[in-house]
């Protein structure tokens, strides 16, 4: 089956007479993934172009340099870029092909789960800018994603277990009882993968189809996310707690919202335990100061979702029953990671 | 009727619940054009970022500028930028606007005649990279564009006639008895300003709604540009000739691309004498050298528009009847240049 989608690309490519062809590595992906694509693909015509790794690099400057890469590589507006790697890579080299001549075309092979079953899908392209997360971007379609979990075995167990969370946050936000939280923590994370790729990158994709521009429906996939984009990018920006991993942040807004949403909306208290109890066999524990608490309610406030000061939280009634535009107080906020301690 | 437009600005102002409002201007346009706006649209609660004006200034610096101005003013999802400028700034501006946050909505004012019957319309935003002009950028509409006449009054008489160019393509580029070239011969340039303004920038309008991404008719747009735009950019790369306004740059794109066709397509000799001479009556002759036009020609090879090395073309059969995608060895090129230089 994963043969099937290297096969539907490269007809596409014939179909579509690109002029030429760039693939996007970071120094990780060009060591671990870049021969899997070669003998997958048997797509042998391309340029490389080497980008540094990590969230730090997903600023102006890696986009300048593969806009600069693109220019000297002659690229025109029927070059394909294949972006091989994860929500970084391929959220900066959707944002750099969208904006290259005023957009090239761009296929997205995600290397991490985190890629595979949320940033390669939904066009969202961005990157950061004076440290406040995909400040800058645009919506932009990739023409196509390929998931393949061959992928993964490239991957250390904390990279691998990052994209999770996303995960468990689709089964939140599903009431389809295959497919519900209530079914995921049946399933076994490695033996399994195949079937939780296939199934929660389904979910992204039919939320993102039915909203594009994220006006209304959209928002709910923002779940754990308003605390949790601020934990990340407070993480990165004090010397009192460790850099966490994207998914790590999520894990502590799920937990957080999902008691907020415990008190204000009557989410059932015997599901919050078993998600955190869930959460909890995965990721460590974080300790939060109350400066680090009052650092991370400020950074919320400048979430670009957040209109006119207000925060605006995705919350649930129930698992899969969602509610946007939620207001949420400091008091609140802090009670939920009172019980976050605990 | 120029006021009715800043009420309809308004109305939406009003409607959309814009949470800020900012207007970028230039150094110019802050001093000579600013106190204008706020008379005529009595919009007075804006915040005002200034950028250096200039094709040398359209720069991902200024973006990056404009970003972080936006940044620290707090706009949100629901700002509203304005940009009250020439073709530089509001493509920039479009550029700034459509990535921040991943876009927010942007009006354009244009204050110079270029502006008003080219670049302020069509979603057509970006800026220069490595001295390619519009390397970077996207398709993006402006919420609306305000055709106001009197900015026109700030303007010397080089920069007031830099416009004309664009005129003069439109009218080369239909064949209605009421617009052609033939027509506007007989409209005085300062006397009938509005209805000029009025005619030519509805016939970019009409042929941009026809085909929103330059996939086919909007190409004959190009009209004058693939040698122009060499022309242009090859000027500020040498000093073995002076700076050239896009319009004087663009005018000699016009004069060659229509001998060409003329060899070519059959293009009309006397309307190609009537329009060389139109043409000489507002713009001096540029003298090229035989280097001059070798790097000219390399440069086209480069320009985004053109795929796999080849140039593409928009040449006239006669007035109204563009053909697109036309391709045209350096020998004729080099012709046309003579022919150009009588």
């Amino acid at each position: 089956m994963k043969i099937d989608q290297y096969s539907l690309l490269k007809e596409k490519i014939n179909s579509d007479k690109f002029s030429s062809i760039f693939v996007l590595v970071d120094e990780n992906t060009d060591k671990l993934c870049l021969q899997i694509f070669k003998e997958r693909s048997q797509i042998k015509n391309f340029d490389k172009i080497l980008i540094k790794s990590g969230e730090q690099n997903k600023n102006i400057e890696t986009c300048i340099y593969v806009w600069d890469q693109l220019n000297l590589k002659k690229a025109d507006r029927k070059s394909l870029l294949i972006n091989l790697g994860g929500g970084v890579l391929t959220d900066l080299g959707g944002f750099a092909s969208s904006t290259y001549k005023r957009g090239i075309s761009f296929v997205n092979i995600p290397t991490t789960l985190l890629g595979m079953v949320d940033a390669a899908h939904g066009g969202k392209t961005g990157i950061d800018f004076k440290l406040l997360k995909n400040q800058i971007g645009l919506f932009s379609e990739p023409l196509g994603v390929i998931l393949d979990s061959i992928y993964l075995k490239t991957l250390s167990k904390s990279e691998f277990i990052n994209g999770y969370a996303e995960v468990v946050k689709h089964s939140l936000l599903t009431d389809k009882s295959n497919l519900d939280f209530n079914s995921l923590i049946n399933l076994n994370i490695h033996d399994d993968i195949d079937l939780i790729i296939d199934n929660y990158s389904e979910i992204k994709n039919q939320v993102v189809a039915s909203d594009k521009f994220e006006s209304n429906r959209r928002k709910i996939l923002n779940l754990g996310h308003t605390i949790g984009h601020a934990v990340e990018t407070y993480s990165y920006l004090t010397n009192d707690i460790d850099e966490l991993r994207h998914g790590e942040a999520i894990m502590v807004g799920l937990i957080t919202e999902l008691f907020i949403s415990h008190k204000t909306l009557g989410f059932p208290e015997i599901d919050l335990i078993n998600i955190s109890e869930h959460i909890s066999k995965y990721f460590k524990k974080i300790s939060f100061s109350e400066k680090d608490l009052d650092k991370i309610y400020d950074l919320m406030i400048h979430d670009k979702k957040n209109q006119e000061g207000k925060i605006n939280f995705v919350l649930l009634k129930q698992i899969g029953k969602p509610l946007v535009d939620q207001q949420v107080n400091k008091e609140l906020f802090m009670a939920a990671f009172d019980y976050y301690k605990q």
